[in-house]
């Protein structure tokens, strides 16, 4: 069985390390079998370049959550990790000081650099790290281009970084443009993961910048609605907020409101010229799935807080569950 | 008063130290005053990229020392220094483990490698480092275009560092190529500092891959020549052996005997088409120092080695005094 997973960063590398432990006790076509391929195809869109290094946000955070190396507490970055570098960093006055590069992470960065120097994709980059963190998926970015999210906001384009992390998303965004998408593709496997898939997967990952930025990419969206299998997506909105960051920011900036229902509708069924076959909301939006129940759509809900691995493959598996009850 | 060193690592860096001591208390004209413009020339020829970063290892030693913050057993890098990232790195597999990043130079590494990829030259670069050093010299780079000294093995052709480094200069070595000459020129304000100086130093740094690779850049051997004061050079062989570092593997590469004379006579004297005004030797090598003396040489021997900063600032003196002794 093949699994296509969209992801972002802490959501969807959460999300995924449950959906391996949900994995490893059944399958979900009931076949009693215990093996299934996962892809996850990761957003590249917070990528950058800072002192000289290529940064992968999304990319680390998977590697490091399903590589057993994550720092569990903030959901991102190493454990046991160190600032040395970076506090010195800060004594020569250079700009970016709210952008933090932990030693530990540093030391990707820099391997990553140092491989992509040596003319590897960004793809086979990857890979290569892979070699040592054994996240137990096949780790495929979004595309081998260098597309970066940057924000409009009222004084111009600003790195995504920039706005997320030094603004905490606060300054008002008039819109996101993908820089350097015009010439991008996705990267090899991208799109047969989707088409050839038994079940693609959009976890609780940010509707806009995460997800949406995989979906802009030439070919992702027709992959996704001719994939062989089921699309189910988990609501990252849980009763009118996001579970975790500021979805609520980008969605905002894009006129969608900050509800399970509204991003549902944004993302659209499958049957309709969206995406969705299936759509997983939290308890606290019962009604709501009760109202698209009502309309034709798919849909539970569960308790879909990830506080831990037990939750993350109780989510997981109930995703499963509902999108192979046909 | 003007003074220019022309320096590799630690020996010319320590030198340097001892001369800014040794000029706070007098100058060498006699003329009472207190104060000398330095301008260190740093070889250039050990710099490399790795991982990503450009590392520039005699530059480094250079602002460390002279700006407080070097690991004074060590010689180099920096004091209190841990190697969170370089052992991590190790992890992945990667090449150059035989050259460790202290967490607190990558620092200065990443810093320098940022302000390279916003199109400044290395020489501006360093200007801006030095802000926060402030290394009471103008330190310049040889050259701002990228010439790295290569070793000739009977496997081929490797870095300077991995032969110094890795092989502990072991490998024997053919010949030295500079990398990157043919396009090269010395980096702004060299020339000037080397014509227009009242006081040429050439520190016993090695006199075949540090103050020879700077000798390389085309101008720089003339500039010497005409500089309007005198030019004095301080033995780096001692009895016959270096004071530090492996310059006989060196010497040897290029058909020079590991000795004070034949270090003297490779530079040559000035008023024969050579570099020097003056030769200091270390006291081990007062016969070497008489036997120059009756050839109509300007030497002199006293204790050389530069334990501490006292030590270093008697060399510093002694050699000052040599070379205003007409």
């Amino acid at each position: 069985m093949k699994i296509t997973v969209l992801s972002g960063g802490v959501g969807g590398a959460r999300f995924t390390r449950g959906l391996q432990a949900a994995l490893r006790t059944r399958l979900p076509d009931g076949s009693g079998g215990t093996t299934a391929d996962v892809t996850v195809v990761a957003n590249v869109g917070d990528d950058m370049w800072l002192h000289g290094v290529r940064v992968c946000p999304d990319l680390d955070t998977l590697m490091y959550t399903l590589g057993g190396g994550v720092h569990e507490e903030q959901g991102w970055g190493r454990r046991d990790e160190t600032r040395r570098t970076s506090d010195d960093l800060a004594a020569y006055g250079l700009g970016w000081e709210w952008f933090t590069l932990g030693d530990l992470d540093l030391a990707t960065h820099l391997a990553r650099t140092e491989l992509l120097s040596s003319g590897l994709p960004l793809s086979a980059v990857t890979e290569r790290l892979c070699e040592r963190w054994k996240p137990g998926v096949r780790l495929l970015p979004a595309t081998d281009h260098e597309v970066e999210t940057h924000v409009q906001t009222a004084d111009g384009l600003i790195h995504f970084e920039e706005w997320w992390v030094r603004h905490r998303a606060a300054l008002p965004a008039l819109g996101f443009v993908q820089v350097g998408l015009d010439d991008a593709v996705p990267a090899p496997g991208v799109l047969a993961a989707l088409t050839d898939a038994d079940l693609v997967v959009i976890p609780p990952s940010n509707p806009v910048v995460s997800v949406g930025t995989i979906l802009t990419l030439p070919g992702v969206r027709d992959a996704i609605r001719s994939a062989r299998g089921s699309v189910v997506g988990v609501s990252p909105i849980v009763g009118g907020a996001p579970v975790r960051g500021m979805a609520d920011a980008c969605l905002t900036a894009i006129g969608v409101e900050t509800s399970a229902e509204a991003v549902a509708r944004h993302y659209g069924r499958r049957d309709s010229g969206g995406l969705l076959d299936a759509w997983l909301v939290d308890d606290a939006d019962a009604a709501t799935a009760a109202t698209l129940r009502d309309e034709g759509w798919r849909t539970a809900a569960t308790d879909t807080l990830m506080v831990d691995v037990p939750a993350a493959t109780h989510v997981a598996a109930t995703a499963l569950d509902l999108a192979t009850r046909a």
